[in-house]
């Protein structure tokens, strides 16, 4: 807490300050594998730090909009990778943005670009910050200095379109802002990536981010109506339409352009009415191939689960969701509009079928859960029929983030990476990585680590399989050691030509794994539309392009 | 028939040359309304034709696939708009291709656009030439001469992945040549557009056409795994994925790019299970706004029926659905997998919550359908449940097109166009374009004409009313009555900032609204991009950009 009573966000790891473990916690989980510190890094203060001096300073008319505070510079130079939480824990501050910007109308951003245009300045567009690829981080070479733009003091709920089920957002509005305002009229937008209590609407379109439907409306991108971009060259608004064929769509350059094109400032988006019927059950399987065929079938039904994830047996196990060595898969239906037992009757029939065995809790029937009931956030919106598993997956998937700091402090990498692939290569894919990444593991740290993985989100033609390494560096070496075990995932991934990632975007740390994904003439043209929008090249330099 | 026993496409109108209407036939369409023309315009053989020599010759290397024969050219002349129609029937043939290439491998599409880029001359991707936008004619201004470029021949389902459920199918395939190849495997694209049997799919996915699904998965962008676009500056070929968060999504670049950025050569597309089970049933409603509030409600269910069609009283009553001044609503739901009686019976359910009264058959249940029995095409694909509207309605719309040549030979302007706006502008829309657009015809034709309207696909936040015009046109001024009607259509929807095109593309005729609706900065880079992949400027010139 700070002295105003104001709940804080940590400068250096995952979330709220009066979140992270403590001393005592970090050394408890010393003990999970061989080769941990006893003793966890000490967390340095912001004082503490050795910032450069800032390059470059506010012009007077924008200098209520920025700040050069080293609490502002330090909680904006990077985002929350394991890398990131690394290097901010041995306070190796070496590129903090010059300057912070917080505008708080959309002609501020405007502003704010033209100045940076004209001055040479770099402009990284900040959300919630809980970026993993390195998007929000830049050295800034090359330019006068660099400004951290930070849009969350533009989060309003400016419009709600209750017939048409639509709402206007402002793009700095994180998670938990939007969905209290959208809450007031029954709604919700109902995307709920991990990161939801600290990524911003304008993120989650940035990025492409993938939510908490594990089917059929996966990325944020199927929830756009209309976006409104303002880019160095002027703004762009597209017209709120469900559906369109005039021409290549004008949102979709827009999702996933990273910061590098333009500002997302606002965005129509396709909100929902709050579910009132939820089921969901666990079904164990003894073989992967099973488990995997089931899903499998279940992604081609057309039943469309709004949950269907599967762990592995060291996730599983990790989460709690079983210690006995089986695959789990966790499914959950809702609706607004009509009870989902048949649905969940008909998912678990075909899990069964594969040689699924469901969790007692599954043969249980919904009730309806009022929507002022519901609670807010992914680990328990107003679900009222659940199994130990589920919960326990639930539970560990918010906190897990802040136990990857504590494994940080005590020399553990621990750190994520996600792909898809179509459903021909799902196994193969799963063998290889688990199989070269573990020797990979052991070669270049010395000991066995953990590889788990789970599938996060599936489609009719493919799943989206998310792996976690755990392994004992030596301190000091973490950072040489997780980045050679990443370029050692990039490689197997593009060499199944698997996606370099499913939902986390490319930053600046996938960039060799997309520089061989995405063809060579693709990135020509995105690069001509880049020029014309962003002619000087200030937007997030180093990412994608 | 021709003298192989081939049947032979029309030169002038849609589809087969033996399915034209007669003129005893013509003459009885000549009674619908006042001021129709007794005497059916003859139809020109190519023979009478007096098509302007060709500017340019095959180079020797090329010969082998290219023609410059009257027939050729005749054909690959206009879409088959009601304006191409009449422009035919008149001899009307200024701007002809001056030759037709008819590519048979990919590397041969490589060559004709270096040669064409080398020899200035425009190049027009032409598929099944079912545009009814003016997307592939091209008088070729400022070039050395117009090749179309016709991919028919390229028509081969190359691989199916029965795993994934996808195909990598050329985009030269016709629908009933890609689905007669499907079917071998018991798997469907299930993409229907009313252009079906006169369509391919580079031509779908150029201008991302709307298929037979009625919510959830409209357009044919949704069922795009992966593609390959030969540029004037090389090839483009994307990853196959289900999913990807991997930068701006190169597909979607080319999706709706209307042959401007490329030639799309095949396409891996997610495919399906035939369906076996199958349910339809109409409703009539007494009033368009309780009508209109059903099919929100549905649309808004998740129920996601396959087909949601509404048809106001004036389309029900062409149709045959409906004789008594009713709103009749058709609905339809499938599967693969498992029964569909209950979500058509909550489907029914929304539906009397409105007022709307299902007919007599909605009742019964459905039966299996063999995916061996199943039927080609959008109008028998094996419903085994429907009741006397829906099929009306089905048969009507296979035969329209032809009626429409058949209207316009006895001087009818007979066209439609199309459009998408959100619920809460979907009735002003309505009445706006009915009462403007009727209005409009009176003036300008002298006479009241018919101004029907169904919607052909819902979302939850929208719907795609699709209008047909119907009007006695004073002969020798057909044309321009109709582009005056046309641009009184564009400027009511530009004015509602509803979609100037819903899935009938651009091309040349919508280029007046669309400029409007895109964003100006957006064509910039999209023109950008072009200028990259296609320097020279000389993939379908005037389109677009």
């Amino acid at each position: 807490m700070s002295d105003n009573g104001r709940r804080d966000r940590s400068w250096w790891g995952w979330g709220w300050e009066d979140q992270a473990l403590s001393d005592q916690e970090c050394r408890s989980y010393a003990g999970l594998m061989e080769g941990l510190a006893a003793d966890p890094m000490p967390v340095p203060t912001v004082a503490d730090l050795d910032l450069p001096a800032p390059r470059v300073a506010a012009p007077a008319s924008l200098a209520h909009l920025m700040a050069d505070t080293p609490d502002e510079r330090a909680s904006h130079t990077y985002g929350k990778a394991y890398r990131d939480v690394v290097r901010a824990l041995r306070g190796q501050m070496d590129s903090p943005p010059d300057l912070v910007a917080r505008p708080r109308v959309e002609p501020d951003v405007a502003d704010l670009l033209d100045w940076a245009t004209g001055a040479g300045v770099a402009v990284v567009p900040f959300g919630g910050g809980s970026s993993v690829v390195g998007g929000v981080e830049c050295p800034g070479d090359g330019f006068a200095g660099v400004v951290s733009l930070d849009l969350t003091a533009m989060n309003r709920v400016l419009e709600v379109d209750t017939i048409s089920r639509a709402a206007r957002i402002q793009a700095g509005a994180l998670g938990p802002v939007l969905e209290d305002q959208l809450r007031t009229t029954g709604h919700t937008l109902r995307h709920y990536p991990q990161s939801f209590e600290f990524s911003t609407l304008g993120g989650w379109l940035a990025t492409r981010a993938g939510g908490h439907f594990a089917t059929l409306h996966t990325h944020i991108d199927d929830f756009v109506e209309s976006m409104r971009v303002i880019t160095p060259a002027g703004p762009v608004e597209t017209w709120r339409l469900p559906g369109s064929g005039a021409g290549p769509s004008p949102d979709r350059m827009f999702l996933g352009s990273e910061g590098t094109l333009g500002v997302i400032t606002e965005a129509w988006m396709r909100i929902q009415d709050r579910p009132v019927h939820r089921r969901s059950v666990s079904v164990a399987f003894g073989s992967g191939s099973d488990a995997m065929s089931a899903v499998r079938a279940i992604a081609q039904s057309g039943l469309y689960p709004a949950n269907c994830r599967l762990l592995d047996p060291g996730e599983a196990g990790l989460a709690g969701a079983s210690r006995s060595g089986e695959w789990v898969l966790v499914l959950g239906q809702e609706s607004a509009h009509h009870p989902v037992d048949t649905e969940v009757d008909l998912l678990v029939d075909i899990a069964r079928g594969h040689g699924g065995v469901p969790s007692p809790a599954s043969t249980s029937t919904s009730t309806s859960a009022s929507a002022a009931g519901a609670q807010r956030g992914p680990g328990g919106r107003g679900e009222v029929t659940r199994d130990g598993a589920a919960e326990a997956w639930r539970s560990t998937f918010l906190r897990m983030p802040y136990i990857r700091d504590a494994m940080a402090r005590v020399g553990a990498i621990t750190e994520t990476f996600e792909t898809a692939t179509t459903w021909d290569r799902v196994e193969v894919l799963y063998e290889s990585v688990t199989s070269e990444i573990g020797a990979a593991v052991t070669e270049i740290t010395g000991r066995p680590g953990l590889i788990n993985c789970r599938f996060t989100h599936v489609y009719p033609d493919g799943a989206a399989p998310y792996f976690t390494v755990i392994a004992a560096a030596r301190r000091g070496s973490e950072l040489a050691m997780w980045d050679e075990i990443k370029a050692a995932s990039m490689d197997v991934l593009t060499r199944h030509r698997a996606t370099v990632t499913h939902h986390h975007a490319v930053g600046r740390d996938h960039r060799p794994g997309y520089d061989r994904q995405r063809p060579e003439l693709f990135a020509a043209a995105l690069g001509a539309a880049k020029a014309t929008l962003d002619p000087a090249g200030i937007l997030n330099p180093g990412v994608l392009i």
